[in-house]
């Protein structure tokens, strides 16, 4: 499969440039609101952008592996924590209502039967994944297919003209999932990428090191992020990177949460490395792993408040400031306009 | 004048951490957002804390240094700023409007007449503060009527039902008079303190601190608040900490933008050091200054998104998360309504 991303045409960098330095403000004073309005400015083509019916897609799915110890939680939580997201209790969903964003959950391999279900989305591939303990996560038809939904879930979106999504997830197991593929398309130490992912204590992420050591033994370090995908999982990491593509492919805003989504985002950056121009890093988690692959992608977060909650909350949490971004380029005066005088010559 | 600053009774706190902890998500999972919650809930000393009508308070002001050349900008940008600020068209009228804050201007020294304007305060004590390299920059009149001007205009904010105030400023020249009390009150060397404010270049900054220095051997290093604050000025700074007292006094959370703001703070916390229970700290600031002064406060910011601007677009800016720690301690369920598993045994 091949993806239709273009780089942002870098000619209108300049006037954008020249109305963020117009303002009424001391150059440069806006820190980090700048570069990211004169991005969003570059991908909308326009010198005036505007964020139109913000989405978070949260998505959800198992892992086999999970049964063998590698998360604090049992695998049951997975299926739990949708219902609460649909139930709208949990942090993502009061971000999200708070930052005025949409939110769907997408079903892309949970073990369960939700039914028909309004806020869910069923892309249900498989009820979970494989144990890469044992044998690859996904074949690769059950990757390709996760790839193929999620790419077509943004196109729904970007048809009822969102053009700035959020990336969330569930999935109990998952940051072993992300720690797997960031060693693999990093090439980072296995154990420099295991972190305790939402609260093992000290046996049990010497267990988490020795179970996903193990599991690499088995299944090698690949460098190609579809045949990472195929070997480690997860469903909803797979889907997610297909929505990544779409959602870049679609020209959208992409806000990039913490580590499992950024692992993700490993895999569809490898596949086609011009994602990067589209994606805004809202947080730093505590997840030692996110370091790693931040580095790798030369990205810089927005904020950092030692979230490690997943969900996409760092993504929600930090939209206003990207709405911020936007504002500031709409709406502020110029020196001239609002007669102010510039700075002694 | 003593202030009548209780710091919260702090038998919540067990109370309102395991309400924190209930929720579902795992133990300190939303990071700083929950300490934040903690801190909300035991000012206002309820589980179910309320922001209510959040309104940013910017403080004007001119100071008699400035023609001297502490600034890259001429003076009458303060009064041309102003005039900004009443026609909506400054970075924080754009942030204030985007997080649902009110809007308050108050000129507490400006040396220009705005006759009576919607959305203006006038407190005006004096036309700027005198020229600190000659003399004292406020007497002890002005000094005690902007101290007390300030409580008086945050009683009425309470009045109005508002309990969460945001604090911002404008004034040419007023990073000099926040170095210096800086450099006072923290004891910290007075160059350490001293930056580029609002873009000076390497000369600009040489002369900056040539004339700091100047400042310094005629009015000494004043350890005591008011004496500092009578010495250097300014008349927004003074205004803003007796607003600060008086909002801690009135149970209210302050929002504490960047250096400016915080020299202020440092006045108010060394009147009244319980101040700081009611002290959210927004951004940390470009000016090195800042950095000094959280140290001295123990404080450490919510985001750093490398603002130099003032105004008080730091504190607006970091709100939706301030609000995002209360919606989500109200409105999050916990592992047991949601029928969510716990940690594994």
């Amino acid at each position: 499969m091949t993806y239709a991303i273009v780089r942002p045409d870098q000619s209108l960098a300049p006037a954008l440039q020249q109305r963020i330095d117009t303002k009424t403000k001391p150059l440069g004073a806006l820190g980090r609101l700048e570069p990211l309005a004169r991005q969003i400015g570059l991908i909308q083509q326009t010198l005036s952008p505007e964020l139109r019916r913000p989405h978070m897609l949260v998505f959800a799915g198992d892992h086999g592996a999970a049964k063998a110890g590698v998360s604090a939680y049992p695998q049951d939580v997975t299926w739990q924590m949708v219902e609460n997201f649909l139930a709208g209790g949990a942090a993502i969903n009061v971000f999200a209502r708070q930052m005025g964003m949409g939110l769907t959950v997408v079903d892309a391999g949970v073990a369960h039967d939700f039914g028909s279900r309004s806020g869910l989305i069923d892309a249900k591939v498989a009820p979970g994944t494989a144990n890469y303990l044992e044998e690859p996560a996904l074949t690769v038809a059950q990757r390709d297919a996760a790839l193929a939904r999620g790419r077509e879930l943004v196109r729904g979106l970007a048809a009822d003209g969102c053009n700035v999504v959020g990336f969330g997830e569930m999935g109990i197991g998952n940051t072993a999932a992300a720690s797997l593929l960031t060693h693999c398309l990093t090439g980072t130490e296995l154990d420099v990428v295991i972190g305790r992912g939402t609260g093992l204590d000290d046996a049990g992420l010497e267990r988490k090191r020795a179970l996903l050591a193990k599991a690499v033994a088995r299944g090698g370090r690949r460098g190609d992020p579809l045949e990472a995908l195929t070997e480690y999982g997860g469903l909803e990491i797979a889907m997610m990177a297909g929505a990544m593509l779409g959602a870049a492919e679609a020209g959208m805003l992409l806000l990039i949460d913490g580590f499992i989504v950024t692992s993700a985002l490993l895999v569809a950056y490898e596949i086609a490395p011009e994602i990067i121009d589209y994606c805004v890093f809202a947080h730093r988690s505590e997840e030692p792993g996110h370091a790693v692959q931040l580095a790798h992608l030369g990205a810089a977060p927005l904020v950092q408040l030692d979230l490690r909650l997943g969900e996409g909350t760092g993504a929600a949490l930090a939209f206003p400031l990207v709405q911020a971004a936007v504002n500031f380029l709409n709406e502020m005066a110029s020196f001239e306009s609002a007669g102010v005088s510039g700075k002694d010559a």
